[in-house]
């Protein structure tokens, strides 16, 4: 299934407030994306834009083909939560794979700091449904907070585990320039930080965030042509779920499972042959209960996994190496195209200091909602 | 290329106020696609929801996968301003042409009667850029009234002329129940309407609307065996373009006619064959200059086609036979829907009062913004 190859990424620095309009971020991460290609705008058939517009801009897909120059190409936007530029890479391929194009750029921005935390946080409410969710009170900390709570019910999981997620993102975020908080951070201080919802703390969370992802896909001849280190995108699956009121389940998430299932089928492989992953931490929880979903470790087993650091650089299934989101902060269109940039680096022997040796096979897992949408995309060198 | 077919087709009924949610309001549009289709829910392997959401639900597409019954497969949101739902098809028609789905539903929503008509006007202002267009006044209405002066100064065209589209557009709105505004207009009507942004009147420019499209799309061997009417794609072509400010003309878009050629190209046929068209009158003007774009008319004699009854049912080729938005209403994530489903049933022969003698070959033009995005379909039955 090698037929489409990522050719470019590029993410700006993400932050808590940027400062400059969208479409300067976005030119930061498009301009690392088009490094070493040899192609011009002109070849890109089309842009595909991937954001929840907590920004003033709508229809910004306009003004960004326009200030990217890729007019006369056609343009438009997806919305997916926080899954968005995930489930752009997966139209971009289907555009290639069925011949319609041959190069289609996605662009993952969010830029969140030009409202304030009350008004982002609901605007984020409603993306639930606003009649049976949000309505009633329910946000992101508290959805996950309950997810947290049934994990630990069920399997005994303790706090300590759950910071033990955000120690390790943390110890690696400092070799990541482009992250928001390159701090690392002791047991203690994730423990004792302040309380959110409970059992989530503070450090628990991830942070809303400016920022923005670029990746260029090609159909496999060209991009064979104008790069020397295509990445290929050996399995897509995707899913989504119900709201929270009517589901079976608070330890997993059927989307994910449902989604990893479809992409390990079509790639051909398995759990064990990951090299690498990054996945959706935007809680300490969700990180956990990805390992699971995903058959890095079974129901129940993802804290001992962290714990006994086989999700660290040296570990059996290196996860989140460049401080997953709960470190880079989580600009939500753009946070899909971020975790592909890791793969893609690692994939191309780019990692540096958080290089997994040898990695051939590398999963990104990215969540939208409260476990509502579930993507996961598996590359390949 | 006649490889996706659209096996199924349904709309709301569109008015200024529907009183119901969009979840209800969609259900109206799902039901009819369905209707006949030797399927069920769990067919359909991915839902495309197509909207700018001014109606308060954020992330809608999973209220509305929950609603309709179509977890836990994948769902995600297209924006492209009033252009969404025909960009949603061409997702739909490349994941089904790449073989990663069999069954995909297009779904175009939009409420638009939650907000009072400035708090709408403000974020339909928002669509076009905020740092160099919105935020000097710049309007909708007064965007297509820049292109009809200029196309007054260039060739000569009435206000009489435009208001012959509307004239055309209401005769043949009484026809259609699911029309918002079902009333035969007489010139002088149109012509005395209340100046809105000079040349255009009242009755020159379309209303918003509340209302909701549904598609259903399958490759070519599951179509034959789930309807004995499936109606092909057989072209597909789209465009985009930069802001008013920085455009050579105002009497054409260019990106309809990178789209109108694509789309001829690909179906092997050109203006002539063409048996029944729609196209996208959100203002007199508009429809004008679509039928020049296409090729119906040559640059500057768009009026007098419409002058000569050429658009009418009996003329060469008829346009806009179901109102279009002009009558219709314009409910602007669910419009391009619409427009493809009045073209599938004239190519079913289920046009009605409306049909199209031994309608072959249909033509949908959908355009986003003023003259931002454009897409051209062509099917065939």
């Amino acid at each position: 299934m090698d037929d489409v190859a990522i050719v470019g990424v590029g993410q700006s620095k993400f932050s808590r407030k940027c400062g400059i309009t969208i479409k300067e971020l976005i030119f930061e991460a498009f301009r690392e994306a088009m490094e070493g290609l040899d192609i011009t705008n002109a070849d890109i058939d089309s842009s595909i834009i991937c954001s929840s517009l907590y920004d003033s801009q709508r229809s910004a897909e306009g003004p960004i083909a326009e200030y990217l120059g890729l007019n006369p190409q056609p343009t438009f936007l997806v919305e997916n939560a926080c899954a968005a530029s995930s489930t752009g890479l997966r139209t971009a391929w289907a555009f290639i794979k069925s011949g319609l194009y041959n190069i289609v750029t996605i662009i993952g921005i969010e830029k969140m700091s030009g409202q304030s935390s009350r008004e982002v946080a609901e605007m984020m409410g409603r993306a639930y449904d606003v009649t049976w969710e949000s309505s009633f009170g329910l946000t992101m900390p508290g959805g996950y907070a309950m997810h947290a709570q049934a994990h630990m019910a069920e399997y005994g999981t303790t706090e300590e585990q759950l910071a033990k997620v955000r120690v390790k993102n943390s110890y690696y975020s400092v070799k990541n320039k482009k992250a928001a908080f390159q701090k690392a951070l002791t047991l203690q201080e994730v423990l004792e930080s302040m309380p959110v919802s409970s059992p989530l703390k503070m450090l628990d969370c991830c942070a809303n965030a400016d920022g923005a992802s670029c990746m260029i896909l090609a159909g496999k001849d060209t991009a064979k042509k104008i790069t020397k280190a295509p990445v290929w995108i050996a399995g897509l699956g995707s899913g989504s779920n119900t709201g929270i009121g009517r589901r079976d389940s608070f330890t997993s998430f059927i989307c994910a499972k449902k989604a990893a299932a479809e992409a390990y089928k079509m790639a051909g492989v398995g759990p064990d042959d990951i090299d690498v992953a990054e996945v959706h931490d935007c809680f300490t929880i969700a990180e956990i209960i990805a390992c699971e979903d995903l058959g890095f470790a079974k129901p129940g087993e993802g804290p001992r996994l962290v714990e006994e650091k086989g999700t660290y650089l040296e570990g059996k299934i290196p996860v989140n190496l460049d401080g997953g989101l709960l470190c880079k902060g989580h600009p939500v269109g753009a946070t899909g195209g971020s975790q592909l940039r890791t793969i893609v680096k690692q994939l191309r022997g780019e990692g540096g200091e958080i290089q997994v040796k040898d990695a051939k096979i590398g999963l990104a897992h990215n969540i939208g909602g409260i476990g509502h949408y579930a993507n996961v995309t598996i590359l390949r060198r």
